[in-house]
């Protein structure tokens, strides 16, 4: 890398941050471009050095998220605890703390630009369905690791979808009633589910 | 009803009408009065005349979605079966239908506007509450009309709540992949549970 590079990649990343950021609590329609360069303090001739369109920056920030899901949201879970099936629900708890953090507002960042701009903007699209089945994947892993404490006929590709599901759809309804209510009421039938197939596979193995 | 009044109807309908198209199809956001009066064939002088601002329209948009969930979503659904279940099921692949129909594009209305204007106009966030609250209402009549069939121990209320959260996080994951297929994952796995439950109190039922 040269040092004119090193140089610039703050101010690159200064830009990304205040985009993320007011693209999450804002929307992406609602910010213009002068707010985010006033939020990261640079000038707009920065700005457009780096990207050439507000559309670009999006992107740039669908790929941040990409590259920072493992350190902000599943290494903080995972170090938690070892077991597989209490992983995936010290993510799902993570998201209740950011949640409780903003008073229920601003939501899942992911969830929010799929739904605001996910049918406009096919480049976008595409990097939000990668968002999403980067997430979705981590927690089929979790899944299998689980391996015979779960039903041997569960479809555990299918579950990560549904806990994916459930994971944006409890978020949805907590920003919704600006309280945790719905978000701990589906995450608790999630659980009974989680523990009812447990509860089945083991009445399979003490059987056979 | 004055015949003033009467005459002026249908021009507020085909406002509201083409409100609720656009809102839903490229955000409120994206969508300026212009494009409004546009659709709707009327001239802005109307628009005004019936809503003094685009707030103003998006409140009337909710009102009628509040109005028409029955004949819109429910009575169609729950004309197929009496079986309390089989409405529950019903309803959700009416929204399903709704997703084919568009190659899953739009989404839902109501959980479109929640991630978009809930945060900023509280006078929207409480009539998205409603509709949210509403159509849960439906689900938690079916759940207490399956009476005996489920677990005396199950919190109806909750498990209505999971199941507005599953229709709500489908729909968005069936739009960000531009696919049924994760809505029929999640509706598969919703399935799986309350068969669950279902065998659950009927194993009770045989041994009591």
């Amino acid at each position: 890398m040269s040092q004119l590079v090193q140089e610039q990649a703050p101010t690159r990343d200064r830009i990304v941050t205040a985009a993320r950021e007011l693209f999450w609590v804002q929307g992406y329609e609602a910010t213009s471009i002068a707010e985010i360069v006033e939020k990261a303090g640079v000038n707009s001739g920065s700005l457009y050095y780096f990207f050439k369109s507000k559309e670009a920056l999006l992107l740039a920030c669908l790929d941040w998220y990409l590259g920072n899901l493992w350190p902000e949201v599943i290494d903080p879970a995972f170090a938690q605890t070892s077991d597989p099936i209490a992983r995936i629900f010290a993510v799902l708890a993570g998201y209740r703390i950011g949640l409780n953090y903003t008073a229920c507002t601003g939501g899942c960042p992911i969830g929010n630009l799929s739904i605001e701009v996910g049918d406009h903007i096919p480049s976008a699209h595409e990097k939000i369905r990668q968002n999403f089945e980067n997430w979705r994947l981590v927690i089929r892993g979790c899944l299998e690791d689980a391996g015979e404490r779960l039903p041997a006929n569960l479809d555990r590709d299918q579950l990560a979808t549904f806990i994916l599901t459930v994971m944006e759809g409890a978020v949805m309804q907590a920003r919704a009633h600006g309280s945790l209510a719905p978000f701990d009421a589906a995450i608790a039938q999630l659980r009974n589910y989680v523990d009812g197939l447990l509860a089945l596979a083991d009445q399979a193995a003490k059987k056979s």
